[in-house]
């Protein structure tokens, strides 16, 4: 249980109601009980913040006025909300070191505290920094290199050639370092280029479980400081994503694109090969982008365009059919019209 | 082998015919030779059914005459066909124990008759109903629950604060439990918020291979009871799929999102997040789903509409360069009868 | 290092310049310094070739007066770098025999130079063959067959009745065999129907990582000799593909579809099941595939038509708000005209 006092201080909000209320959990406006915080982010909930039990509140300056209990009040609720519910939260410290079924090579090197789970294997040449902690099943190829205080999730494999930063986020199941998918072709039959690149990670790197990174064909596969990939991403060969990106699950990004910084990427998104995406670039789902985008602001479609444009044809195109009768319509009309022009012509 | 009238039993369906001819498997029309079933479904395998050498087929009453030799007739020969080939290959039991190379922590609690393979995993505190099947490589963190009759195949991970009921199907390299994809911006850096929900599934669910299913940041995610989920699927953070959906693979549904129970969800579909779907909705393939819906019936389309609106503005959408043309055709009509027009206005 | 005479006979092209030239690495025409390799293949590095610092470079005769230095000229440049990349970085020989944490069951066979990592687990009656190497916990269950000199990747689980042929070359979290995505309804509730037959490749198969193939409901499903599959792809049970296709990531292919010989697939498509696609069809990035493709060709679209027709549709698409208004301004002009016409019968 924390105060609500010690709660703004980690936020960095300004309180409004009793400091000394004690807080057990967060919760939904709805769920909470008489020892719950709550948020107010999304104004379809107003009815909920009306009827809620919480014992306090994290809401934006101008809806302070919406709710009459204790208030956390903050300019950007939703972070205010991420900070306070990991202080409630605290990440369990697991400094449970080697357990006797993970398979350590002995020319790998370990750093202080680090956890390594049953099954796990790691390889010859292999680093990891201190505090990192590796689940069940992980495995570590030779030679890679993982920072300070990662955390490596089960059945993730970390192939050839992969260097992360610290406090990296690696999802389950997940692959970095695959072959890349190239192959030259002879007569018919298909042959593989050899992909002798890596892949690497800047800091506070999340990827997703089950997505999967191919290493580069000649230069390394880059996730700059800062990117968070979602589950079930793929990421070709060369791709190189900017700092500070955030791409949603299911997107697939061909060989050798690279996408500049603070960009959003909404799910199912494609992108093909050789592209260049500049800074603040934000794709709506499933939209398919087949052209470099050199300009920031928000894009849609198959293929891509500009929201706004894409907006205005897809409204169009949900009448289409009802548009096509007009022109038929007009085919009829001018027809007629001619018809009987040359008729009074005729006369 | 069994007899077709023990068969005629299994499957609720008639017999007409000869109730002793032994039967040794199903196989396909084609295929089927003089001791196998087989059955008629699917009208373009009508020149199959007139030349087949199988000893019986399953087939619907009205198309009980298009074949002279023994019959199983149903009302629904597909479910039929189904259960007489479950009948005819009952499932290996596999009642194994724990093997040696398995890594079960002293303190979890596995029910009678549960078998647990090498290199699996199973964390404190995890319960595993009786008759429960763990394949290779399994990882069960601590805490889990799993019902009675459960078959957890080859490489799943289920995470903490993960519950399946009875009978559930996880596939191999399935993800249950894996954190969800929520972040707050911070002056355009990303801080994660934690994730505190779990993923619940009900009895007689089914989880595809590498399909992978977050947890909620607050409240669980839920599978009801008889999901059917097929390969690749991702269910973001909070979703919930109403009993006896089927969603076929690759598809994407982001967080929040409700969907009733009935529905069925074609391949490669996407969901965006918090939509309500009403139960019996259809989703025809790849389809984008942007608004909630609140009809049952069938929609399709980039972004969803009804199928039927879809299937009509797309048939125009195959001929648009033609409409486009047949609009410059009656622009250049109009123009020229203007001038005409004005030209007669002149004299 | 090799000398460039030794390389040009490996890539069987013709060397222009210094035969004794010895080289060390290929690399970019940007990245490539005085003892390396690089090749020009796609005109818009044109400029790095003119600036590049490489002892050598690959490329078509008709590129060869672009060049002045050390030249390997090849009809087909892509594949002699292909093979000179080969040669100069020979796959690592790793005959490691059996790791003491892998499960090999007494009664599986393996042959001669097989290696088996760590935590890797292997079924009663599998038989690998001579030259093989199965990577850290790959799980391949009893009865599994794979063929001389394949390479399976961490955590690939091979799935009961898998059969490969030689060098093929399965990803990391790949599965193969899973049970196939099959049910009949009973009044509303699903029943699984008995997924029967296997999943069989030809030699040279290549599997990407966390890519699934479902095993077929009666008979197999088969990848024949050299087909091409990158990373997340989901094939159904029953489906064929043939020879020397090459499919990107993120493809899903419904149950029972056929796809020829020859042909490519970009990433994202999606195919409905039992689907007929002839030999050497090409199918561009996220296109919908819904009907059999009776003629070669390049397919494009959502649903999918030649791509020639795609193109003109979706310029006309892009400009359909245009359009539309259009249409409503000669609806206009129209009633304006026939208003004065009809004011002028007045008269």
């Amino acid at each position: 249980m924390l105060s609500l006092a010690e709660l703004a201080r980690v936020s960095a909000a300004e309180l409004e109601g009793d400091g000394t209320q004690l807080i057990s959990a967060v919760a939904t406006l709805k769920a909470a009980t008489a020892d719950q915080i709550s948020f107010f982010t999304n104004k379809r909930y107003r009815a909920d913040l009306a009827s809620t039990s919480a014992a306090a509140v994290i809401l934006a300056p101008d809806q302070r006025d919406a709710y009459s209990g204790n208030r956390i009040v903050s300019n950007n609720p939703y972070l205010a909300f991420a900070r306070i519910s990991a202080a409630l939260n605290p990440e369990q410290l697991a400094d449970l070191g080697v357990h006797s079924a993970a398979v350590v090579d002995p020319a790998a090197e370990l750093g202080a505290g680090v956890s390594v789970a049953a099954t796990a294997t790691i390889g010859a040449g292999a680093k990891i920094g201190r505090g990192s902690t590796i689940g069940p099943g992980v495995s570590i190829a030779a030679g890679v290199e993982i920072g300070a205080n990662c955390r490596i999730s089960s059945r993730a494999v970390l192939l050839e050639r992969t260097r992360l930063g610290d406090r990296c986020q690696i999802g389950a199941g997940a692959v970095l370092g695959s072959t890349g998918f190239g192959f030259a072709n002879d007569a018919g039959r298909w042959e593989a280029v050899p992909q002798l690149g890596g892949v690497l990670l800047g800091d506070d790197v999340d990827v997703g479980s089950n997505t999967t990174v191919d290493r580069g064909a000649l230069e390394d596969t880059v996730l700059e400081r800062g990117v968070k990939l979602d589950n079930q991403i793929q990421i070709g060969h060369g791709v190189v994503i900017g700092e500070d990106t955030a791409i949603a699950a299911c997107v697939g990004i061909a060989g050798s694109t690279y996408i500049g910084k603070g960009c959003t990427v909404a799910g199912g998104v494609g992108f093909v090969g050789h592209l260049e995406i500049v800074d603040n670039v934000h794709i709506t789902g499933m939209s398919m982008v087949m052209r470099s985008i050199s300009e920031p602001g928000v894009y849609s479609g198959y293929p891509s365009t500009k929201n706004s444009d894409w907006r205005k044809n897809t409204a169009r195109f949900q009448k289409l059919d009802q548009l096509a009768r007009r022109v038929i319509t007009l085919e009829r009309q001018l027809n007629q019209n001619n018809q009987a022009e040359s008729s009074v012509d005729d006369k």
